[in-house]
């Protein structure tokens, strides 16, 4: 029973995984669009979004299979219970990755991004890529994510939304408020993406091993 | 066993009820403490936010304890399940309370709003605390609560969101880029607050009567 309710956690998982590297493509493909101003890529990423949903919604159904069939309590409730969390934050990842390509889409055919902000939104988008990636690799070796180094992508996401801000609000800006309000909604997009796969990376390492992450 | 299952699924529904009505006292006062320039009213909403996010980890204990001991199956699971996503809706309503407060203490001892943006404010503020009330009267009587009526106050949220952008866009602004990337911010955070309220007020329904809602 341990081990067929080790070996459901573990599909469980791969869903999981799929929806991450969904939403990895997805922010990834949703920065190529909104840097090169290509209205068809950003049309793809939002249209790719319904299979994010569609996972989200197996994740639920085999949570609920795995809770009826093998009965866990306790801990082992705990951990499935913890796959639904996990999968809400990627769902949410793949919302955000839909702002960024609606924003390229909204300026479509100027860019969205002025050039003095295409290095720190590629900056982002890279710290956002690597949070994501690290949500996939510790599905397979989930020893080898520790806290700290989340909350250090953490932290260099945080840094980088500062030095957003202070190019954008800085006595230099010549693009003017449309621009601006655009650029700092992008922002937060990208550190609110960095913000859930922090959540689901801490919670995955839950997931597969029972305890916590601790820095 | 089934009038059981029924009775803890109302103090689920209870625990639920507390959460919504601190959320709706969190965003009335970030409203309050907003639009007033009150320091300490925004750093009590900040504080306060921490038995929200206690009653969300006692809505999970409580699932886990219905599941374990009525080990209900097929759609009465789904339906516990479901208090998950409502509890993290609202929990996610507390979360944005905190950011309008943080706004205002970011500010001080300025208004964050400019006389020109206020009325909007406000109304956003009362759309949000319109159907923040829906999530609690709904528990009471599920049948009241029709899938128009929650789609109506989005509706409203999303043109009082559309009017906000317009005058900080618009051509006659003189408050400069920084006063608009917090409205812009500002009007997201009741915007995002009123979707989470929407979307629990939907899994409301559903939990309590088993039904999706329709328009």
């Amino acid at each position: 029973m341990r081990e067929e309710f080790q070996a459901e956690l573990r599909e469980v998982g791969q869903l999981l995984v799929d929806m991450a590297e969904a939403v990895r493509v997805a922010m990834r493909d949703a920065t190529a669009a909104l840097l090169g101003a290509d209205r068809a890529a950003a049309q793809a990423v939002i249209d790719a979004d319904a299979e994010v949903d569609q996972l989200y919604r197996q994740v639920e159904e085999r949570v609920c299979d795995v809770i009826a069939r093998q009965a866990p309590v306790a801990g082992d409730l705990r951990t499935v219970i913890s796959a639904l969390h996990i999968s809400a934050d990627i769902e949410r990842m793949g919302d955000l990755s839909c702002h960024v390509a609606r924003t390229a889409i909204r300026r479509h055919p100027a860019p969205a991004v002025p050039a003095e902000l295409a290095g720190v939104v590629r900056e982002m988008a890279q710290v956002a890529d690597r949070i994501a990636a690290k949500i996939t690799r510790v599905l397979a070796t989930p020893d080898v994510l520790t806290a700290s180094e989340l909350d250090r992508d953490d932290d260099a996401m945080d840094a980088l939304e500062r030095q957003l801000f202070a190019v954008l609000l800085g006595p230099d800006w010549p693009h003017g408020v449309e621009a601006a309000v655009d650029a700092a909604l992008l922002g937060r997009f990208y550190e609110r993406y960095a913000d859930h796969a922090v959540n689901s990376g801490h919670q995955i390492v839950y997931l597969l091993t029972g305890e916590p992450l601790t820095s």
